[in-house]
């Protein structure tokens, strides 16, 4: 009997402790499910920390090296080779990405005919050529020799063999034309001009305007060099463009395929005839270097030209027509041959995949196209250099299982990006939808090293905030107490209303790989690079672009000795990568926006108010549009200041970034600028007008101040529509989601459901230790006091503060916090649409 | 020593089962955190049981009477009663939604002059009118007699008073006055047509091509009353039209405010010119009743009008020109005075909104619109009055605590729908950024009743299932034992090539307020409602359609006694609503847009295929495209079927979800059509061709075929890209996103991380029951036996699981199932881009 009470007692003594143990096990320690662990991991700094170190500056060096082993312009077997070296990088099995393919399409390219070389010839009257341009660089480091260099050619620019008086227009704007005709009957003439002012292929389309017939450019050494002429000082002596350098590039009109706007170039894709494509040079067109140009210029009779136009060429340059009579070619006419060829041929993008975690639909793209014009070290090379060792690092990570980014990560290689940013076109155009759905941002790294003495960027606003984190995390070359940041603030910088001095991001035009991404899937991009010391030099861009001296000996020996500026751009481009792709919220900042829409609207108010107020056309709605998009920003940014420290649910999380990610998208109205391909981003679209505002508003005012006709006042009053839409639309996507719990009245229990399913279970415990007091007391009847096990010290405390659970407060965990936060989101007052 | 030797086993005992106790509890014990409760709750099918049951066939019957007492034409007295009615409904403290507001749009409207009525008179040659047509339809209920009813107009229709000879052209079919034109001089003539044939604003806009100068619209008995023509046999005494009935209409050339496309028509929002409103009817239009027109045919001379175009008047139909000579009107001209005035007012929308619990970013949207033309019992009332009684049923299960969605519901009281859409497509045009990203679904029920046979819908494919599912839990008015989709299924149904016979879902046209949902947004839409037993009627629509006779009476005396009808409408259409907005995975079926895309292949393929090949065209790349979409297609929906009994991570379901809601997005292509307004969907956009294929493959063709141009064989190549690019990129969006979990590789443990983390507490189990045991022994040595403790039995048990699971393999919980699942993800091949 004693024994079996003993027993009894003993059983549900350990029954209750047992029980005791399971409710604190189960209710009193917070636990996720292992899945939800991943949910809510934020960026790990040290494997931040970690990564930056890996990127390596010597395998930098090796990548372009391999890189820059033969010219490799777009379908060039150069081209082919270096698609194969990067899908072997990206299929690594030690060091590649989790998938790497290439992606082909049907490209319209244009090229020079090898066996008929283009020139440009001074011809006598009687048909004598007594003058020829170079066919060929001159060789100075064996690397111009390449059979595969190609010659100096304007890509897309019509074959032909125009003759007439040489002049010479200056840079080929139309003010410059404009000067020109006032004095001299344009007709028939050959223009010379120097690039800079306007667009290449504009500088041809103005010059036709006035009849000139055929149109030779070529770099002034004033622009590009310092001044610097003689071979002494320029490569391979110095980093400035030797004589017989020559800028070659695309003449092209709008970007992208040319015959398949707005549709992938497939093999099957519908092409428009070549004469439908736009805007394209309607006359001869060749690229000179300054060795011949001053043969041509310097030769020049006529007036002088006015003080602005006069170059380094080292002679009073006068602008023609025809050439002096005292000299060589006097009465000679000059003739421009071109015998440039269109075709369709293959290009690839060779695109290479790490596959996101958590959120495998979400994308953070990292892009920079692969072809160059010759050897192309610096452009596009420098770049690839980079992306290789950032993707060699990040598969590595990858490979030994250490690391795996919450998004997915995407790497592009584009094709043939020099005759038009195709590749990259093609691939937005293939896969708009998915990447209009799913992609949080792209990074465009071109040209990585223009030079050595800061980092720059331009960007859309909402990632300021993470280039600039990232930047104050890396330091510079040779320097480890001064980081990107201090050091780009010292060369580049603004004062913001909002920050105080912090360094310029500029905007993003349509120069490389981003524009598509920016321009008509509306993601929000950056370009980052390191640059220059502009207080050094006025040229307009590293001087050998475009030319055969932009080699790896270039690169190794001018741009960027040791490789130390290509490495801090690897460590803040790839710090920027890792944090879009593993920060738990999207580390945008909204408001940032704001910050760039109201200076456009204080622009555009001062600029065209008084004007456009006389017209009954009023810019307020521009206003209130605006403080309302102001409003939502920084709501949302409350909002998300309040969610970081706790374990917010995935799905708010989710939708936080849902807004960040598609805010920019709101920005497009593809019908805004029916006239431009491509063009559908209210805030950063092309523009003509020079003043900073919304482009359309200053296109449409320059308009019609210039026209006066009602029907382009109309335009003006409708891009005050369009403004206002694509500005109400972004405040729309920002604005808080309210919501509700499934359960909020009080009656039906506590916030959180596991009040209600605790109860029962703790009402069983509370019997069962009452039934074990019951019966030891009758033990202790029956036989007096015998030595007690000591009460588990954990017991009696476990169900106190499950009980105190049980009243409808919320648990006291993390998870505690977040049931408050969703009462507070119940009483926002914010609609959702 | 003893005694303490007791009391340390008795607490390392107790330590022992406790701690057994809190593991079993932390780790044997699946536990979700309560956030996680609501993420996987799928739709709970009692709720809906519950929910059809109070859905009240006199509420709808209330709601019905209150919503008809005055006429409420968009934008009068009584419109402006019905916003003030519903926001009231929607703002009830018991049965109200969470919020209710209007949106109001300043939209362009046309309305007769009250004070020069319209008409169409015979007039003699000495200008003496001897005959005109009634201002006003005859009063027999009293109804007709309200200040309110509208005069009988054409919306849109220009202001004018022409006069000619009047002939008679059928349908106004390009056709019909292409006959005409072969016998007679249409110059200057008044055509008199009935309705049907082609759209009311074509009828004028192709007369007017064979110099109509003014027309004349009726309804012919034998299309819309069965032939009934007497007073005795139409309403009051039977649902047949009056003879003085006149179906009034909108005369507009595209959806939306006139003045605004594409942009919300806000007060300051720019409106163009109304010289710039394309497809009006270019001449003064006039609608009469079947009485004033039998005055008028039935006294025309000329030819005796082909067969197929005589009708129910009871005289033959001859096709003028002008009167018989025998007749009254010998030698009178006809003259249609016109006095309508175009202005700009204000229309209201009003939403009504129930937030979501777990995506309140998600929005299912319900809506109907407000406006009618008189009474508008049947149109649109009957589907105000069932959209108001879903709406009561569910705001009160929320105001009670009962029920809150998992997705937000959103319902829309669309304004100015009859004058072409303009509430509803005024709200997609605001909030485009916003629906687009956000939007599952739209429902739309406008006419919820026409008559009491059976259910019908229209719909694109992936809701084809939703919509039957649905229907199979509703049963029909007084028969328990049938189901809406057995009936359904006996009046109109196909045999599907995967489903075999099934009801038959319609297309979506442009007939109501889903238009610029589907064609403009590419939200997934459906049209509901229930209607005719066409063996038994011929009538084009009910007969009192857009007439005075619209009216309470007629809607509970003839269309539906007793509201059943209405009330099986209302739960089919609520337990669509629930279970788009609950079900945890998007109840859409995507496969059945694959039997839509091979139907149409097909078609193409056989209609066009060998001409096209003669052309060289290849539909080949629409084949291999479709391919790719029935392999993601059926993939996914695999992916699906796998996951639904598992406890899958909230962040799968999210994006499997996404998947599903963009599908119909990406088929958008909005530079497809650019001569049709908002027409965007590549699948259903409108078309002229009969051919049931791809809308815009279809018509190039027909134009190509008729023209013969090499520009018009070019656009039908260009279709093909079109087609193929929508298709792919519908495919891009439903292939199943590979991804990889964070820790795959072996050496790094298990797949969970429940694994890793367990292990060291299994550790410190282990350890301590050794020492335990060991003490036990020592105190048996000591003391000899004593009466033990039993062990309990799921001591033991649960660090041996325990130990298994960290060995690797996913623990054996629903948990577990999804571990396995994504592994299988991982070895899938297909790519996410």
């Amino acid at each position: 009997m004693n024994t079996w009470l003993k027993v009894l007692i003993g059983v549900l003594s350990g029954a209750a402790v047992f029980t005791a143990g399971i409710l604190i096990g189960h209710y009193g320690m917070y636990r996720e499910p292992s899945w939800a662990k991943g949910l809510i991991q934020d960026v790990d700094e040290s494997l931040l920390e970690q990564f930056m170190k890996e990127i390596d500056n010597k395998k930098i060096e090796e990548n372009l090296r391999a890189l820059t082993k033969k010219p490799h312009m777009a379908t060039q077997e150069g081209d082919n080779d270096l698609v194969n070296l990067i899908l072997e990088r990206w299929k690594d099995p030690n060091s590649g990405l989790d998938e790497a393919k290439k992606d082909t399409y049907d490209v319209y390219l244009s090229f020079p005919d090898a066996e008929k070389p283009n020139n440009v010839a001074v011809v006598q009257t009687n048909g004598t050529t007594i003058f020829t341009t170079r066919i060929k660089e001159k060789n100075y480091t064996a690397d111009q020799l390449d059979m595969d260099v190609v010659q100096p050619y304007a890509a897309y620019g019509p074959a032909g063999n125009p003759k007439g008086k040489l002049v010479f227009a200056n840079q080929g704007k139309i003010s410059d034309f404009e000067y020109l005709s006032q004095s001299i009957n344009l007709t028939g003439t050959i223009a010379i001009v120097r690039y800079g002012g306007a667009g290449r292929g504009a500088k041809a389309i103005n010059a036709a305007k006035f009849g000139v017939i055929g149109i030779i450019i070529y770099t002034d050494p004033k622009e590009m060099n310092d001044g610097k002429v003689s071979e002494t000082e320029t490569y391979p002596n110095s980093w400035y463009l030797p004589p017989s350098g020559v800028e070659r590039g695309s003449f092209n009109g709008y970007f992208g395929d040319l015959l398949t706007p707005y549709y992938p170039a497939k093999e099957f894709t519908y092409r428009m005839d070549e004469s439908e494509i736009r805007d394209l040079p309607p006359i001869a067109t060749q690229p000179i270097g300054f060795e011949d140009a001053k043969t041509l210029i310097c030769a020049l009779s006529g007036a002088d030209a006015p003080s602005d136009w006069q170059g380094g060429l080292g002679c009073t340059y006068k602008v023609g027509p025809g050439f002096m009579s005292s000299g060589l070619y006097s009465g000679s006419d000059v003739q421009v041959n071109v015998y440039n060829k269109a075709m369709v041929k293959k290009s690839d993008n060779v695109m290479g995949i790490i596959q996101g975690s958590v959120e495998p639909d979400r994308y953070v793209i990292y892009g920079n196209h692969r072809d160059s014009w010759v050897h192309g070290a610096i452009d596009p090379s420098s770049g690839t250099a980079v992306m290789l060792e950032i993707s060699r690092v990040l598969g590595k990570m990858v490979k030994t299982g250490k690391w795996r980014p919450r998004r997915t990560i995407i790497f592009g290689s584009w094709g043939a990006e020099e005759f038009g940013l195709i590749g990259s076109v093609e691939y937005t155009e293939e896969y708009y939808s998915l990447l209009r759905e799913r992609t949080v941002a792209y990074i465009n790294v071109d040209i990585s090293v223009f030079a050595n003495a800061t980092f720059s960027a331009g960007a859309t606003p909402p990632v300021q905030n993470v280039i600039f984190t990232s930047a104050k995390q890396v330091t510079i070359p040779g320097d480890k107490s001064t980081s990107v940041y201090e050091n780009w603030k010292k060369y580049s910088n603004r004062t913001s209303s909002v920050h105080g001095l912090i360094p310029r991001i500029g905007n993003l035009g349509a120069g490389s790989d981003y524009a598509s991404f920016i321009h008509y899937l509306g993601i929000t991009s950056m370009d980052l690079s390191y640059t220059y010391d502009k207080s050094k030099t006025s040229a307009r861009i590293y001087p050998a672009y475009h030319t055969a001296y932009d080699t790896f000996d270039y690169a190794a020996r001018f741009i960027d000795p040791g490789f130390t500026s290509h490495q801090t751009v690897g460590r803040t481009a790839g710090n920027i990568l890792l944090r879009l792709a593993d920060s738990l919220i999207i580390p945008f900042d909204v408001t940032d926006y704001t910050e760039t829409l109201e200076a456009y609207v204080k622009t555009a108010s001062e600029s065209f108010g008084t004007v456009l107020s006389n017209k009954n056309i009023s810019l307020a709605p521009i206003n209130d549009a605006l403080a309302k998009f102001k409003t939502a920003a920084s709501n949302l940014k409350q909002k998300i200041s309040e969610l970081k420290n706790l374990n917010e649910i995935p799905l708010t999380v989710r939708r936080i970034n849902d807004q960040l990610m598609l805010l920019e998208r709101a920005f497009l109205d593809h019908r805004a600028f029916p006239e431009k391909y491509y063009y559908s981003h209210v805030i950063w679209a092309s523009k003509t007008s020079s003043v900073p505002t919304f482009p359309g508003l200053a296109d449409a005012f320059a308009k019609a101040e210039e026209t006066k006709l009602d029907d382009d006042w109309k335009q003006v009053n409708k891009h005050v529509t369009i403004i206002v839409q694509a500005i109400e639309s972004a405040a729309h996507i920002l604005e808080v989601v309210a919501y509700h719990q499934l359960k909020q009245s009080k009656e039906n229990g506590s916030a959180s459901n596991a009040g209600t399913t605790l109860k029962p279970i703790l009402e069983w415990f509370v019997i069962q230790s009452i039934l074990v007091a019951i019966l030891k007391q009758l033990q202790q009847g029956q036989q007096g006091p015998e030595p007690q096990f000591p009460e588990p010290q954990a017991g009696p405390a476990a169900p106190a503060d499950a009980d105190e659970q049980s009243e409808g407060e919320p648990p006291a965990t993390g998870h505690a916090g977040r049931s408050a936060e969703e009462i507070a989101e119940n009483n926002e007052a914010h609609q959702d649409r």
